[in-house]
């Protein structure tokens, strides 16, 4: 459904839900799938987004808590803590646990443990079992309704043994274990079919397996199915168990959440803001921090300001001195945004001399950018003052303060990395309050040099 | 290959190749996946790399392309540039279309040419009719080798059709067409499997198609493989014709790309930076029209801080400015980011109040984050000036420069998206530079009001 199509479905069940219409917006829904309708119930108020949630989970029970996957978490939030626990555990029972997981792992405890208790044992055993694993884990993501056979089956054993078994979703790959169940080897379905029917598995499969741990983190499972271009990635215990799938349609998930996450780090927000819609103490409380460290940085360089002002008292030295503060602290964010980023795809890394490279790059672009950025600094500063040592002032400090920025805004992240501190919450403030301090230094330092120039 | 072992294989090609080590270098290049041998040439300088792939394309030519292709474009290009164009059209042989596509995008037009020269005449054809399609479009990336039967074959046919055609990369859906040749249904693998051999494919293959036209944007035709969780979306001309198939393996690149993008935009730069190592004036060119708006309006600030000055000459004043005007411009980005990543991804967008929802979220913030600031400045300057008055202003103007900054970042990207101007684009130098003015025309506007107390 284009993204058209899907505004006019939005439309629709905004006007059937505001009229309470069950009938007719039932028949809509029977008509589209549950992925058009999360992109439609966005266009809808919390109230009516409820109506359409509790008209599904009673006409389609077994497709509800799809609607409700395809939202995003912050999204999805609000709707769920409207709903009785035992609606929940209903929207629950027809998914998949690694679906399951993922709609209660955002819940409150409280509300959690109240769904949990109303599933069936076995579901709730499961569920607990991956709520054990650590957040962001292979384990706690992981799918565990899984197809495996011995080693020993035959090609045509197989395929009959997959058609019995046809419930089992998002089959890709058939594994293939030992006869202590352990993993040994994977066949695609693409490769059973194209091989004689009265072959061993063991005698077909690929022996080369890549393989995650429940405790391998989330974002590198990601990165080998990309690098590998793989559907799903095994996920095993110690003694090479099989235990679940990690699948691509996660492994899409988690690509846009860590790309996300780092760019939110950097400014000291984060994109839990968009989840704790209504409590503001509680986003202030993610954003303060960083806010703090770049109140005392500011301080500091408006006591620099004052005192350089108290000595020399020339206002009109104050117009430029925002122009230097503020293009050293564009420039350092500039840089590192470029820096955080490429460490975190390892474009920028250890070995090879490539964060060598990577800043004498920064300081070339630095240059250059002085370069423009000074000399039309001093088209302005003496159109200004008509004094042409007050423009060489400028000139000269804004050249290098910015080229100054280059270099904070490369070394520091790179810094906080070989430290092992995460360059992308650490940079941030860092960057803008020594790019600020510098910057004043700078300017008001080459003014005082330049003074006897400067006034006469 | 976990990520320490991808290390350790960096290290061993590095001293190979070093030492010229051919036999030894193409014995460990035969043990490892190509995605291995691409994540361990990071670990390689320039020369060693041009080395490593050299050989991989004499010993493994039906591979060497691989690695390549799972190298990041900034990493591909400059390695591309050394190698001659037969060596390059040796690489893109093996490879299916979209590959090749991939691989000939990143380079120089002279150079693409002369390798596309080099092709066999239906590659070449092939290849040159999807870049008659523009970039960044379905028709562009899709992959033309897929896999398509009438809609009277038998399900036992189309199962012995596939084992013929077995060399067909990347295949987990039949695709149905009629006798027209237009796509009328599909089915994946798995359901051909679970059917009776004797029933037509028009009977059980789902009719519900989701496809993208060869213009579809591909952030486009990536959501919908996401929304439905689809391993491939087959794109159609204008007739319903099937021409290639989006893979999910692309999904997966588009949304990590699309996702960088806006965050590298705001702070105006671009990951082309990373592509364009060795030309700083062209990077410089992407940075500067960026930063000549910030000059301009951190010119203005200054004129008016110096302006204030003249007028109030009051140095002490001046140890609060940049923490008014800086603070204002960290509050501003912060909403700014959350707005403008809201804005992409759709959890802020017109319909359902759900702008006006979060305009209120972020002033309720604003609240909050103004009022600890507030109070922690005053503090400072009552330690500072043991002036009640001037922690009075300080804490009232910080106090409105932040809630202001929170309306500036929030309501400037939401009015260019509704421009119809990229807010991502336009936002970062517009919210930096309005914060800027805004919070010294707050401050010094009400230490003008507030003279006569402030001295005495």
């Amino acid at each position: 459904m284009s993204t058209q199509r899907v505004e006019i479905l939005g439309d629709t069940m905004r006007r059937l839900a505001r009229r309470g219409a069950r009938r007719n917006l039932s028949r809509v829904l029977s008509k589209v799938r549950p992925g058009d309708v999360a992109a439609a119930l966005r266009k809808l108020v919390p109230t009516e987004q409820l109506f359409v949630v509790r008209l599904a989970l009673e006409d389609f029970p077994d497709s509800a808590g799809e609607v409700l996957l395809e939202l995003e978490p912050g999204e999805r939030r609000p709707l769920l803590e409207q709903l009785a626990p035992s609606e929940i555990a209903g929207l629950l029972s027809p998914l998949a646990v690694d679906d399951s997981v993922e709609i209660v792992d955002g819940l409150e405890e409280e509300l959690r443990e109240a769904v949990l208790a109303l599933l069936d044992r076995p579901d709730r055993d499961e569920l607990q079992t991956q709520f054990a694993y650590e957040e962001d884990t292979a384990g706690r993501i992981m799918n565990t309704e899984f197809f495996s056979l011995p080693e020993d089956t035959s090609v045509g054993d197989a395929i009959a043994k997959i058609r019995e078994h046809g419930e089992v979703e998002m089959i890709f790959y058939l594994y293939v274990v030992d006869p202590e169940g352990r993993l040994v080897g994977v066949l695609s379905l693409r490769e059973l079919l194209l091989s004689v029917p009265s072959r061993a598995l063991g005698e077909i499969m690929n022996r080369g397996l890549v393989t995650a741990r429940t405790d391998t983190d989330q974002e590198e499972v990601a990165q080998l199915a990309s690098r590998y271009d793989f559907l799903a990635i095994p996920v095993v215990d110690e003694g090479r168990r099989l235990l679940g799938l990690v699948t691509v349609d996660d492994v899409i998930d988690i690509v846009q959440e860590e790309a996300e996450e780092d760019f939110y780090k950097m400014v000291g927000t984060s994109d839990d803001e968009l989840l704790y819609r209504e409590r503001a103490w509680r986003v202030a409380g993610i954003r303060l921090p960083w806010l703090l460290v770049n109140l005392i940085g500011l301080t500091l360089t408006g006591v620099l300001m004052k005192q350089f002002q108290l000595r020399l008292n020339e206002a009109f030295l104050l117009a430029f001195a925002p122009v230097v503060m503020g293009m050293g602290g564009n420039i350092g964010s500039q840089t590192m945004t470029l820096t955080v980023r490429g460490l975190a795809t390892g474009r920028i890394g250890e070995g090879g001399g490539r964060m060598r490279r990577f800043l004498f790059q920064q300081i070339r672009i630095g240059l250059v950018v002085a370069l423009v950025c000074a000399a039309v600094a001093a088209a302005v500063a003496a159109f200004l003052e008509q004094n042409p040592a007050y423009s060489a002032v400028v000139a000269s400090s804004l050249f290098l303060a910015i080229v100054l920025a280059s270099l904070i805004g490369s070394l520091l992240p790179m810094a906080f990395e070989r430290m092992g501190i995460d360059p992308a919450v650490a940079s941030g403030p860092m960057v803008t309050t020594s790019s600020d301090i510098t910057g004043i230094l700078v300017y008001f330092g080459l003014a005082t040099l330049m003074i006897d120039w400067l006034v006469r």
